[in-house]
């Protein structure tokens, strides 16, 4: 497939790095000032060495990105809320010109998913966003195939940072803040990490979740979300001495999305460790079904993205 | 999509009852002494209750199943060793009529791979196996976003019995003879519980998943086999003191098939317990997939038949 890439951060450069790898070329890149593009395909290193030295992929204006010729858009700018632009119209303008797009732009699918519903009914392109929720965790294709209508529950740890601090917190008997520094030191956390801690981004993934389950929309407000900055380590002492321990768990049952933190079993299903992530699907014919792994990072999520391109090329 | 099935027992029994729910229809099926065809679509209650009372799911003759006019054949009679028969003849038939092929009959592709594959080569039919391994464990769907050639490594725990027993054997302190009698009357073991316990079940399963992930054919032949007849209760006991445990793990990695008992963390990924089954997956760039559920069952079964006939309805 003949790939353009919107955004440039970890995501779109490591897709631009792998695409040739699983047989793909990217034909375009813009990040928010510039644009490379040439239709026999993009020599990846030359446009990460530029971006690396001047700041920007290339010399066209980030609107040639539109212009090229290309089979799939992959929508890799920043998550935002609300109106979920720039995002939203970058799919709005692929799928107004018959492409298919793939999102690891979370804000398109978890803020105006009918919208996007819409557009695809009136596009002979298709919409697929694997990477938004768990990173390399095969969740969405997996509900694909289980049938969303057959899946009766999901309950998932969605967040890397927050289960880093919370494990490291039980681990070594330390508090919250102390744990927070340490991660913001080794680059788990951000420096803002209020997306993370505050439960946002666990609740976007669980409102992605929820939109393929059921019928109606769900956006961020209809979620109830608590996150894990008012966790005390004493609560997990506590908890380690019943044999249990303290996950952000989001759940999505019932017509219902809750994030929150939850006591868990210490060696549970639900306890992983580290930046890891798990989602478990509850479904009517084949019981439950757990699927753990890498949450984040440019290579997990590109290579989501990229299983999304190559289900588009198969059809 | 129109479902011809070969094979009545619980996987064809489940994949009957279940088919309408998921849009397709059954038109034909066959046990190995008789057929019931119909071309609007045969009603699943009354077929079964007829196989239940008569021994015999229809009138006609089993050869009336490829004479029905199906897009997919569903294979899901006995796995046989050596030449994969009457389950290979029912590919053969099915590709050279330009059908698909969705098989729960590990067989042809443990044993015959290479000409299944080059039998679907000249076909327009396509063949997916998903059920063959793990049960409702989404395994090859799996491998195949990721891409083969992107699998470092597959390890897993894929017979339900075995792990049954050696569940059963550390948690209460029984021996083997004791546990498997129990299992036997738990409906857990086979009357001849010797596929399962000896190793021969789960090897089938890693040479499907070898010749998944390599160029050259594998069948059994090529598997280093152990069973877990030999693990006596004192190994588990020595195991537990060390906070490991024993699992009867398959292994397929830098072009080798072992199966065989091993000590794996009493807490660790592996350690799945009773009939569970788990599939991990060390990939290139996404790091390490867990994926584990029910690995065995009639109607687990037919859910990962009917995602493979999703798949190619979606095509």
């Amino acid at each position: 497939m003949r790939l353009a890439l919107a955004g440039a951060g970890a995501v779109g450069a490591s897709t631009l790095e792998l695409a040739g790898e699983y047989g793909h070329e990217v034909v375009a890149i813009a990040d928010s000032s510039s644009a490379a593009v040439s239709e026999e395909g993009l020599d990846p290193e030359t446009v990460l060495d530029r971006k690396r030295e001047t700041g920007s992929v290339g010399e066209a204006d980030p609107e040639a990105l539109f212009a090229a010729d290309y089979d799939a858009l992959v929508e890799a700018t920043p998550t935002t809320l609300g109106d979920a632009e720039p995002g939203f119209s970058h799919v709005k303008r692929a799928l107004e010109a018959d492409r298919h797009v793939v999102l690891a732009n979370k804000g398109p699918v978890a803020e105006r998913y009918a919208d996007v519903r819409d557009l695809e009914a009136g596009s002979d392109g298709e919409v697929l966003f694997e990477a938004t929720v768990g990173g390399a965790i095969p969740a969405l294709s997996t509900i694909t195939d289980v049938g969303p209508g057959r899946v009766t529950a999901v309950r998932g740890v969605l967040n890397g940072t927050a289960n880093f601090v919370l494990s490291r917190m039980a681990a070594e008997g330390l508090g919250y803040e102390h744990v927070l520094a340490e991660a913001q030191d080794l680059g788990v956390a951000e420096a803002d990490p209020s997306f993370d801690v505050e439960g946002t981004d666990a609740a976007l993934k669980c409102v992605i979740l929820a939109n393929v389950l059921y019928d109606r929309e769900y956006t961020l407000a209809d979620a109830e979300v608590a996150g894990i900055e008012g966790v005390p380590g004493s609560a997990l002492e506590l908890a380690a001495e019943d044999g249990r321990t303290v996950r952000l768990v989001g759940e999505v049952a019932d017509g219902e999305v809750r994030v929150g933190p939850r006591l868990v079993p210490e060696n549970g299903t639900l306890a992983v460790t580290g930046t890891r992530n798990i989602v478990q699907l509850d479904t009517e014919h084949a019981g439950r079904l757990n699927i753990s792994g890498r949450g984040a990072g440019g290579h997990e999520t590109a290579s989501a993205v990229l299983a999304d391109v190559g289900r588009l090329a198969r059809r």
